[in-house]
């Protein structure tokens, strides 16, 4: 989609620049290029064959593993690493549709649950199929198992890196 | 983000289904916690230091590398691997800041090219600095050098499965 590489030499504070190789750029952008065209696939996928996007197909998924298929709201943010404000409008959609409810927590009358319906669980049952298999097409059947084992080390830094545990942290789930 | 895998059996069609085992789902989650954090990070930064999102950054980079800066919108939303009616809506927005502007592609008269302006390419050079140490500290003064080059691999194959050359293709950019 992009390059975080551009023609300038020195930073803008004068500084020397520590730019990306060739090499490096060339990683970045088939990295971009891989999740951007990744993303558009599965959004597609799931609007067709279960009408909604796929950050809104996770919170189901998310929700169908819980303990009594429900989790509080502060916890569904941190599982799909979206803000709180995403978390609202995907869950207030998702109610709409009759396949969410929300109620107040037992245990902290500030809280809020998400409780997936059976309505949203059989959607789930129906769609799972065919994002498994657009999962696998587009990633796994493509990669050695090497490669499947190296994917996941390297997402797993790189996740891990973009979660530092001081509390000051810029956090989706925090805003 | 979310996981491919529920906790149903058979597929919704009965024929069994493919499901991703317990180290592809890992694989997988890291996946999608790595990318949706990523992507959330680049865009806070850039929304912070240069007050657009990282698409939109995307498209003044592949603007400042063409020759005279101006680019088809045709051929920008293949680089961006983004679907022509996001690229309008961007470059609308960009020409509303007045970092690029429009013009009649002199070769085609239904073309258009989009042209980075001066201000616009000032602004990239102000912003490049932080956002290529953004992607170093995030990504690749995390990995090793082998591990850099196993990623460039593994998204260079997802991408191309992603992008098939039959003329039929659902492609963001032919949308």
């Amino acid at each position: 989609m992009t390059t975080a590489a551009t023609a300038a030499s020195p930073g803008a504070d004068g500084l020397p620049q520590r730019w990306l190789t060739d090499d490096e750029q060339r990683v970045w952008r088939a990295y971009l290029h891989a999740t951007t065209l990744f993303d558009d696939h599965l959004d597609r996928q799931l609007q067709r064959d279960a009408g909604m996007p796929h950050v809104y197909y996770g919170l189901l998924v998310q929700l169908s593993q819980a303990p009594q298929r429900r989790k509080r709201m502060t916890e569904l943010a941190i599982d799909a690493k979206i803000t709180r404000s995403r978390l609202s409008h995907a869950v207030a959609r998702l109610e709409r549709s009759g396949w969410v409810r929300r109620e107040e927590c037992s245990s902290d009358k500030r809280g809020q649950n998400a409780v997936l319906t059976d309505e949203g669980f059989e959607v789930l049952r129906r769609a799972a199929p065919g994002h498994v298999e657009a999962v696998r097409q587009a990633m796994f059947d493509r990669l050695s198992p090497e490669q499947v084992g190296q994917l996941g080390e390297i997402m797993r830094i790189v996740a891990e890196g973009l979660q530092p545990q001081d509390s000051g942290a810029d956090l989706p789930w925090l805003r």
